[in-house]
């Protein structure tokens, strides 16, 4: 079956998360309802990571096999049509044609995260489920300070949820760097992937070192002790965003079908 | 009575406009009914620029005479509860004690607006109801060239509403700026004043320039034509920002009342 390679844009706030789930709508359940909406197809589609209720997506990426060769620009613009009626917070921003090789999930090579905190006084009105809202004022440079710490192949078991499903606590993190625009301060973490809840636990250290309350030598040994109690508080969903997938380029995409007719296909 | 000035965010989604009204919500009535609330007071606050249902505001700035002679931090901490307790999609950024002769709307010198348009394929899920989207793709700088066709002091009737309820349609338009970074285009405009509508109708005009529709004279003949017939489609308000007043420096604040004691006031 032809394979199409989706990047998806989600606000996650109205969904139990990206996972299908019986408790309400799911990111992953609105695509597969669009999909099923468009072709009459009952599809299963993959994303390259799970992302909780409230946290949303710049660059998901998924993939799914359909019965027909759609060419990619009309199947993208057909499923927006149909997020759209059913006024989902969705968007499907690019979709290419992938050989079967390709899988969303277990062809990633790395994934990009940003979580994005505020700092100031008064309340957020714009940014209100954009971002975590932090009243006290932190300092971001000892933030970023403390992040280098947690840098590198480390057993993270202080920085993932109890209800995390991997196998092993260890993971390699490439990055996490905390920078500051005015009251904006943005942290961006990258690595192959990532254990539940590992990034809004980084966050919610790294607040506690923000503010004072956490030295980055407080935070290593946070990680040291291999213990979810010494992690700081989770920080919440609301400011987590999953920015990119990257792939290898060695998995050439698959040549759209020729000579079908321009407009044809939706 | 203590006069104060207050800077005010909000997200104009929800409300029917920034002025109070019959038929909803509005934001005026939303900072009104946290007064209310607060010191059982029935104010009217005055703000510098009236926004329609759907604009944002990142700085609108507004004042207020209280009985009691409020320290500025603990009448913003103060407000802000009471518009988080009722939902309110609004937030106190930053109180100032003035003096009388300070007045919200007739002081200010001069007024920043920013219009955001989003121009890609695919739909918007993050920024829906935050931008324009527009599909089709746009020429910045033509765009920009043409707004350079507006700048200046002219009859600008082509570009207001023909609600507007100014009595003479001649401004200056100081700055029409049109930027892009990525997919994102920005309009910022100043000026001493606006008529109604008067940036949604500039950022209408200019997206069919951007389009290819107008050249820039032809941009120069719709203002020239005085004609409200010769303006582009009235932009959607969800992609304007009421951004900043300007007030000349001689207003100096009204020192807090000396030897209040911290914590006391609220």
């Amino acid at each position: 079956m032809p394979r199409f390679r989706m990047s998806v844009e989600y606000d996650g706030t109205p969904y139990v998360g990206w996972q299908r789930q019986d408790n309400g709508r799911s990111v992953q359940g609105a695509l597969e309802a669009a999909v099923l909406s468009l072709t009459g197809e009952k599809v299963g589609i993959r994303g390259a990571g799970r992302t909780d209720s409230g946290v949303h997506a710049v660059g998901q990426v998924t993939h799914v096999d359909l019965a027909r060769n759609w060419q990619p620009y009309k199947l993208r613009n057909a499923l927006n049509a149909h997020l759209a009626m059913a006024g989902d917070a969705v968007s499907v921003l690019d979709v290419a044609a992938v050989t079967e090789d390709f899988d969303a999930r277990f062809s990633a090579i790395r994934r990009h995260y940003l979580y994005r905190i505020i700092s100031r006084k008064s309340r957020l009105a714009l940014e209100h489920k954009r971002a975590w809202w932090v009243s006290k004022g932190l300092d971001h440079e000892r933030m970023h300070a403390a992040a280098q710490m947690l840098v590198g192949r480390h057993d993270f078991t202080t920085f993932r949820s109890v209800h995390c499903q991997a196998n092993s606590p260890v993971r390699t993190l490439d990055r996490l760097d905390v920078t500051r625009t005015g009251d904006l301060i943005e942290i961006r973490a990258t690595a192959q992937s990532f254990l539940h809840n590992q990034i809004r636990s980084f966050a919610g250290t790294l607040k506690l070192a923000g503010e004072g309350a956490m030295t980055p030598d407080d935070v290593r040994a946070a990680l040291e002790a291999r213990d979810r109690k010494a992690c700081g508080p989770v920080a919440p969903p609301e400011g987590l965003y999953f920015m990119q997938v990257d792939y290898p380029d060695v998995i050439p995409p698959r040549q759209p079908r020729t000579g079908a007719a321009e407009g044809g296909e939706v």
